[in-house]
């Protein structure tokens, strides 16, 4: 780490306080962004293979001069009638299957599953939910307490219940899809049991957190049907597979066949400015704010309504989907390739601009390497990628670039991967 | 209203669902904005004596080109090092007495305040919380079960006490302070006895919400011991008077006299941007990061600081909180004059760019002009100056401009309101 580093890391200590968090063992310390690359300060350029913030690139300039423009023009709240937050939730919905024609704008993907929750209490009268045993929702006191990745000191979370996340690399016997629909039933029932009720089921349906399982086409049907004869919602939440990382679709819900009752939205919606969502049909929308008063002061402001527009016109006009499906497919296909190189990769999993590989120790017992991926991440930032690790032994790479990552940019990333595999031994 | 108003409000109701709350009886359908004034769509220029999210101005140039200058060269969250967060969080946190000295930064006022319960739960290792009775701390779930102003159809607050707002047109006998004191101590006392024990007192110092009562000078140093004797924190939330907005301090607690445990910051932080912070001791930050893990994937980015710098920049250079205290004073004192004039006029009331006037329909029993109030904000807003109301009983002409409200601004306030008085029949 350089001295200025340092500095700037001891100056932060001091007035940020600590744990906060940061990747590797030594910090990158950035500078400039554009497309997939970032700067650090000194001079040293990155793939970026990892930041899905910026969704449509780093610093897109469309995204930039609509946010630039506008907020030279008018940024205020909801409380006055503006063309920007109808146009863009106009756009958005369109997105959506019917009958998710509602959306509510707010500032982060956090807040967004906040609202959702009461959403799911407005619609049942009841507050238990059901999510993984490997997820993670966002950070207000309501959803933080759903993540058993984000553990507190005090534990209160009678309502909470956690069915195991989705393992195709280790499946269950039998039908994947049924065996998840019998655990959340499982629960439904304790849940019902309880003072609580079953009020929601709360997923990402690309289960990013749980390592992105490959699910088959279908997974989630005998789930839906099990929340909803137990008179509780489906909540999607789409921070991840959103705004069509996955390629194939806009959503992730949509790929699985499944139409929820709520959808979240957050990171990607603003290429990094905070502008998140709620999406739902018109009957929950009606008894959510009939069941609660809710405003936020900057949520659907001029300024985040522009910048979100732009995005969905980047992602539209520039054939971001298909890039995501042509560039994915393609690097997967190599990973693929580097599997029978490596024995390291256990399983090569993802979809779109969303995939990544188990490191084992040994393919027979599938035993995690996750020291093992630590000392390989630490290398690749070395040789200039940027990517982290993920799922339910946190040994699976999680490579997850922006829309704007190519073939050749696939290409940069497994042969350095193939060298790193090579040169770091196991 | 317009045709195109007309069409705009009927797509927003299809889109957004009801109860979005708008002011006026016929929304407002803003454009543009610049400074202390806003345009609606038909050209119509309105005086904004009310929105305190453009803090600086509407619009402001130079906050226009920080945040567009660095939303052009990077933007990415805060697990990579960059100097804007730590420029930001020194400047930021050297505006408050020690041993205020750290920073957490979070998106909206909401999350900020959400935060700090957390942080009084970890500090504390209890979760009762006391508010007044006619308070709003924000959205999220926790901080909306605060609100007695915000109601769910659920509720479930069992931690949560109310004291009565503190009321300086109708005093309670003997000190006023004192009696703020006894009331939070009674619950206490009556949280100690829970199961929930007592955790933080949380109340705007301005207290804004419930009709910025004229406190006496160390108003809340006998209420800071009680908290302190019993073992709990103070939470102020400064997002009402924050930012120098009452002109003879940065912070409202500062003018009190008094050093909170924790800060909350949010609306006009950003001039707009969905920025916002919690500022504490560096031990009580410990314990929270500590206690809970909290990472804020839009919280602390580089766009958001940059903003936010630069507002703080606007303020030192074009003296705005000089400005705040000398046009306030004027205004407030132009507005003492009116109630010479006009009987409804009961009392007047606030500090720096925050003030107003509880009208009555009689001086004697100081009975509320609830309904008159409403016909006189309709009325100013015909004749082109925009604010609201507030307080207990919702008959307090709220007059919040941004910093940039000049004594010809006041004028033309106080002159367009004394006509609507005269017009207005009670």
């Amino acid at each position: 780490m350089t001295s200025l580093s340092k500095s700037l890391l001891a100056r932060r200590d001091a007035v940020l306080g600590p744990n906060m968090s940061t990747f590797y063992q030594e910090p990158v310390h950035l500078v400039k962004g554009e497309g997939v690359w970032v700067w650090d300060h000194d001079g040293k350029k990155y793939l970026d293979c990892y930041n899905n913030v910026p969704h449509v690139g780093h610093c897109h300039p469309h995204v930039v001069k609509a946010m630039s423009d506008q907020a030279a023009t008018l940024n205020t709240h909801t409380r006055y009638l503006h063309e920007g937050i109808v146009d863009y939730a106009e756009k958005l919905t369109a997105t959506f299957d019917d009958p998710l024609n509602t959306a509510l704008l707010c500032c982060t993907g956090s807040e967004a599953n906040d609202v959702a929750l009461r959403m799911a209490e407005a619609v049942t009268g009841k507050t238990g939910i059901i999510v993984t045993n490997h997820t993670y929702h966002g950070n207000t006191t309501a959803v933080s307490a759903l993540s058993t990745t984000n553990p507190s000191k005090f534990g209160k979370s009678s309502h909470i219940r956690h069915v195991p996340a989705p393992d195709s690399y280790r499946p269950p016997e039998g039908d994947a899809g049924e065996y998840f629909a019998e655990q959340v039933k499982a629960k439904i029932a304790e849940l019902e049991d309880s003072e609580h009720g079953f009020a929601a089921l709360l997923i990402d349906p690309f289960f990013a957190n749980e390592g992105f399982p490959d699910l088959p086409a279908g997974f989630l049907n005998a789930t839906m049907k099990v929340v909803h004869d137990a008179g509780g919602i489906l909540i999607a939440d789409e921070v991840q597979p959103g705004f069509g990382r996955t390629g194939s679709h806009m959503w992730g819900h949509q790929y699985q066949g499944i139409t929820p009752d709520v959808v979240t939205l957050g990171k990607p919606m603003g290429n990094g400015h905070p502008v998140a969502g709620v999406v739902t049909t018109a009957a929950i929308m009606h008894e959510f704010r009939t069941a609660f008063r809710y405003f936020n002061t900057f949520g659907g402001n001029p300024v985040s309504c522009a910048t979100a527009l732009a995005v969905l016109e980047v992602i539209e006009q520039e054939g971001l989907m298909q890039q995501a499906a042509d560039v994915g497919a393609y690097a997967k296909g190599r990973l693929q390739e580097l599997a029978e190189k490596h024995s390291v990769i256990g399983d090569v999993r993802g979809r779109g601009m969303f995939f990544g590989a188990e490191l084992v120790t040994d393919r027979t017992t599938k035993a995690p390497a996750t020291d093992y991926i630590l000392r390989v991440i630490e290398e690749l930032r070395n040789r200039g990628i940027l990517l982290n690790k993920i799922g339910i032994h946190y040994n699976t790479l999680k490579i997850r670039p922006n829309l704007q990552f190519t073939r050749d940019d696939a290409d940069l990333l497994i042969d350095t991967l193939d060298q790193v595999l090579s040169d770091v031994q196991p």
